[in-house]
C-alpha cells in the first residue's frame, strides 16, 4: 500500500513481503545533565515496594553507598526491597536495621560477617542466594536475577554518566562487576562524590546505560578496601602451607615459561604469591599471565619481569589502586573473567589457583560459606569459577582450628564440589584427589609429604574429638548455587 | 520435595515458592585454540543457504575480508546469503559476481560505488536497506537485523579471539562497528592475518563472544583506507564553502571555549576542519571535544592544544592509525557514539557538524544516497545521527554541478529530513532553515551572504534548465530508513 509519510514522501508499507513503518517525524535531540540527588534519582527511576536493587562491592569494607541508598529508600517510605549486591561487609551492619524495619526483606548476593550472622538466625522472606562471581554475572544475563535499579558506586563520573573507579580521591580500581547490571537493569544510577568534566577519562560504565548520576558527599573510605581476606598471613604454620603449595605447583611441572596463575584472596593464598614470585625468580621463569585480584605482591612479580601480563578484575590494596592509575594494563570485567555462559574467559587458561576453605571433606568438597557452627559468614567469590577452570586447583587449610576439625567427613555447606578440586594442602601434609592419577604420578617421587585425605580427617578427629553437634532449625535461610544456576546446597537456620 | 543432588547433598526443589534445579555435576573446563581456516570456521558455525553474514567496513577500500568470505561461501556450495556489511566500496566489485551466481541475494547495509550502480539496475530479492550508523546498531540490538554469523576483520587477534584493529601490519584503528554484532549474532568469526600471543594487548572484540579465529594470509591493504570521501578538497570554490561554514559557526556563537564539534567525511567537511582549527587558534579558543572520525587535521588541532579530547569511532588516515597506537585516547564504539535507543551518546553534546549532500531541496531535505539520475551510490554513514544531534547542522554543496541542479524542488531520495537541518552553505550563499528563527536572529547582522533556499534553487534552475528527466522502473531496489527504524523513502530501479 502506498502512503505519504511525515516527510511527504510516497512510500510502500509492504515491499517484497517485508513490512515497513512509515517515517513519522524527526526532531533535534536535546540532553540535560543527569546529576541529581540520590533520593531524587531513586524516585525518578520509579522506586517502589518489592523492587530489586543491585550494588557492587568494590569499596569492600569502606563502602558507604549501600547504606546511604537504603537510608534514602527508607526516607521515601519504600519497603520489601531485594538487595542484589555482589557482597556485603562489616560496614554494612546497618542492613540489619533495614531488615528489621522491613525496608529489606530478601538478599541475593554474598554476605560477609554480621549481616550473615544475623540472617543465619533470622530467616528472610526467601533464602539468601549465594553465587560465584561468574554465576552472578550469568544470572543477571539470563534474567534469573533481574535488577530493577542498578546502583553503581563510582569515584568519578561526568554529568552524562560515564563513570570510573580508577581516579578520584576515593578511587578503588576499575568497576568490573556492574557492566552486566548496567546492561540488564531497567534503570541505572551512578553514585559518585566526584563529578568531573565531560568526558570522564575512564569509562568502565558508559553514559549509554545511565539514567541518573547521584551526587553524594562521600562514596566511602578506600583505605578500608584492604579488609579481612586481603591481608597476608604472618602465622608460621600458614606460611609453611603456602610454601608447600609452591612446591606442589613445581613438582607438578606448572612453574615454567608461559604459566598462567591466579591467587584467591585470603592470607595463605597471598603468602603463596610471595613464594611463587621467589620461585619464578630462582628458576628464572617468566609467567605469561596473572589473573584475578591485583595486590602489591603480584605487581612486584610483574615489575621484576617475571609475569608478562596482569589481567585483573579487582584491586585489593592501595598500592594496586595507584598502580592502575599509572599503568592501566588489562582490566577484565567479571563477565570477561568468569561468565560461564560466554565463549571464552580469562580464567579458561589458568594453570594454577590457590584457594581457601572453612572446611573440606573426604570427597574433596569445599565449604567457604558457613563456619562449622552453621553460620553463613562468607561469600563464594571466584572460588567455584577458578576451581573448575584451573589445571591445578589447590585448597589450603589447617587440619583443625582449636577444637574444630577442618578436614572432616562431610562439609557443613557445599561451595565447590570435589570433582574440580585437585589437592588439599594442609599443615600436616598434602592430599591429592585420587581422581587425579596423572597428578599423583607426576609428584609422588618429588614430594615427601603426601598423605591421604582420610588420614588428614583422622588426625583432625583425634585432635578435636570430631565435629561438634550443631543446633539447626528447619528453615532454609540460604542456598549455594553452582555457577550453572543449579542448587548445590541449602543452609539451615542456626538456633541461638 | 527433598532430593539428593549429584554432590550427594539433600536439597529442596522448591523453597519459599521459588523453584530450584538440583546440581547435576561439575567438570573441569577445557579449552582449545580457536584458530582455523576461514572455510572451516564458516562450516563449524553451521553456514547454510539463506543466512545473514555481517561485516564491518573499517578497512574501507582496502578490505579483502568480504570478498574472501564470499569466495569461501561459494566454495562451500552455499547460496542466498544476505550481506549485512556496514559498507561496501569499489574493492567489493566482485560482490556483483557473487550476486549473479546466486551466492548473495539480499543486502542490508551501505553500498558505495559499483555494487550500488549494479543493484540500481538489477533489483535483488528484496530492497537494499540503508541505515545510519546509529540506526544499524539499533537494528541489530532490537533484532530487526539479525546476523547469523558475524565476520569481523582484525589486524591482530589471539588464539582465543581477543581482537583489535589498532596493532599489526594492517592496522586500521579500533574496531568499533562490530561489538553489537558480536553480542547478538549466533556465531562470531574473527578474521585476522596476525595471530598474536595471548592476551592480545587491545581487545575491542573479546574472546567471550568469539567462536573461531580464521587465519588468512592478508585482511587487506590499509593504505587504501583513505579513499573517496576522506580526502580534503583543493577546489577553490569548495574551500570558500568550507570557510563560510566556519564564519557561520562563529556568527552563531559556537566558537567558544568548551565547544564540541564533529566533521563528516568528504572534501568540504575536511576543509572546514582546517579552517576551524585556524579560527580556534586565532581566537585562542579551546574546544572540549571532537567526535566522529579521526584525521590528521583533527589531531593537529588536538596537538596544538585547541581541543581537549578526541572521542573517535573511526580512523580515516594512516597518520591517525599511527597516532592511536601511541595515544589511545577515547575510542567510542558506534553504540556509544550514536545508538538512538541508548540513554546517552557521545554525539548528544554536539554543537556543530558539517555534512555533505548529493542534493538538497527547498524543504531543507538532504539526499546523500543517490545521484540525481537515481543511482544508489553512497551510504548514510553518521549523517542522520549527527544532523539530529547537533545544535548547528550545516549541509554543504554547490548550487549546481555541471548541468545538474543540486539545490532543487525535491530531492531524488530522502536521507535526512529538513526538520533537523539548520543551514545550507553553498558557493552562492548561505540559506538558513526558516524554522530556526533564533539562528537567523543571531547571524543576520554578521553575515552578508544569507539567501533564501528558493533563491538558491532558482539560480540552480536558471543555470541548468532544471532537473533532467530520469528513467525509473516500478521495482523498489532500496529503502532509506530513519534511525528509529521507520521508512523515510524508497529507491526505484534505474532503467539502462
Amino acid at each position: 500500500m502506498k502512503t505519504k509519510n511525515a516527510a511527504g514522501r510516497m512510500v510502500e508499507t509492504t515491499i517484497c513481503g517485508i513490512k515497513f513503518k512509515p517515517f513519522s517525524g524527526a526532531r533535534k535531540y536535546k540532553y540535560t545533565s543527569k546529576v541529581t540527588s540520590l533520593a531524587n534519582a531513586l524516585k525518578k527511576c520509579g522506586l517502589k515496594d518489592g523492587m530489586t536493587l543491585s550494588f557492587h562491592h568494590q569499596l569492600r569494607n569502606g563502602d558507604f553507598v549501600v547504606n546511604k541508598t537504603l537510608e534514602a529508600v527508607k526516607e521515601l517510605g519504600v519497603k520489601h526491597i531485594k538487595l542484589a549486591q555482589t557482597a556485603l561487609f562489616n560496614v554494612h551492619t546497618p542492613v540489619i536495621d533495614f531488615i528489621e524495619e522491613g525496608v529489606v526483606d530478601r538478599i541475593e548476593g554474598s554476605i560477609n560477617g554480621p549481616v550473615g550472622d544475623y540472617v543465619s538466625k533470622n530467616p528472610l522472606n526467601s533464602p539468601v542466594v549465594l553465587r560465584s562471581h561468574g554465576g552472578r554475572w550469568a544470572a543477571v544475563k539470563t534474567g534469573e536475577l533481574h535488577p530493577d535499579i542498578a546502583v553503581i558506586a563510582a569515584s568519578a563520573a561526568d554529568e552524562r554518566g560515564n563513570a570510573t573507579g580508577i581516579i578520584g580521591e576515593n578511587a578503588f580500581g576499575p568497576i568490573s562487576y556492574s557492566q552486566v547490571d548496567a546492561l540488564y537493569a531497567d534503570h541505572v544510577i551512578v553514585v559518585t562524590d566526584n563529578v568531573v568534566d565531560y568526558p570522564c577519562p575512564y569509562q568502565e560504565i558508559q553514559e549509554r546505560y545511565v539514567d541518573y548520576v547521584a551526587h553524594v558527599d562521600c562514596i566511602g573510605d578506600p583505605r578500608k578496601i584492604m579488609f579481612g581476606t586481603t591481608k597476608i598471613t604472618d602465622d608460621p604454620m600458614k606460611l609453611k602451607i603456602a610454601h608447600d603449595c609452591v612446591d606442589l605447583m613445581d613438582a607438578a611441572g606448572f612453574i615454567k615459561n608461559g604459566m598462567v596463575f591466579q591467587s584467591g584472596a585470603g592470607g595463605i593464598s597471598l603468602a603463596t604469591m610471595k613464594y611463587l614470585g621467589e620461585r619464578l625468580m630462582e628458576k628464572n621463569v617468566i609467567a605469561n599471565c596473572a589473573t584475578g585480584g591485583l595486590t602489591k605482591l603480584i605487581i612486584d612479580i610483574y615489575k621484576a619481569g617475571h609475569v608478562k601480563h596482569l589481567y585483573y578484575s579487582q584491586v585489593f590494596d592501595d598500592y594496586s589502586v595507584k598502580f592502575v592509575q599509572e599503568e592501566l594494563g588489562l582490566p577484565a570485567d567479571i563477565g570477561h573473567y568468569a561468565d560461564p555462559t560466554s565463549k571464552g574467559r580469562t580464567i579458561d587458561g589458568l594453570d594454577t589457583v590457590v584457594l581457601g576453605a572453612t572446611e573440606v571433606d573426604t570427597d574433596f568438597n569445599v565449604n567457604v560459606n558457613t563456619h562449622s557452627d552453621g553460620r553463613l559468614l562468607h561469600g563464594i567469590g571466584g572460588h567455584q569459577d577458578t576451581a573448575a577452570a584451573a589445571k591445578l586447583t589447590i585448597i589450603t587449610c589447617p587440619v583443625y582450628r582449636k577444637t574444630n576439625p577442618i578436614v572432616r567427613e562431610k562439609v557443613t555447606t557445599l561451595t565447590t564440589p570435589g570433582d574440580v578440586v585437585d589437592a588439599i594442602v594442609t599443615n600436616e601434609g598434602i592430599a591429592i584427589n585420587p581422581r587425579r592419577k596423572d597428578l599423583i604420578e607426576k609428584v609422588k617421587d618429588k614430594l615427601d609429604n603426601l598423605v591421604s585425605i582420610e588420614d588428614l580427617k583422622n588426625r583432625a578427629y583425634e585432635a578435636t574429638g570430631g565435629p561438634a553437634e550443631i543446633n539447626l532449625g528447619d528453615e532454609i535461610i540460604g542456598v549455594t548455587k553452582w555457577f550453572d544456576g543449579s542448587l548445590l546446597d541449602v543452609i539451615y537456620r542456626v538456633r541461638d
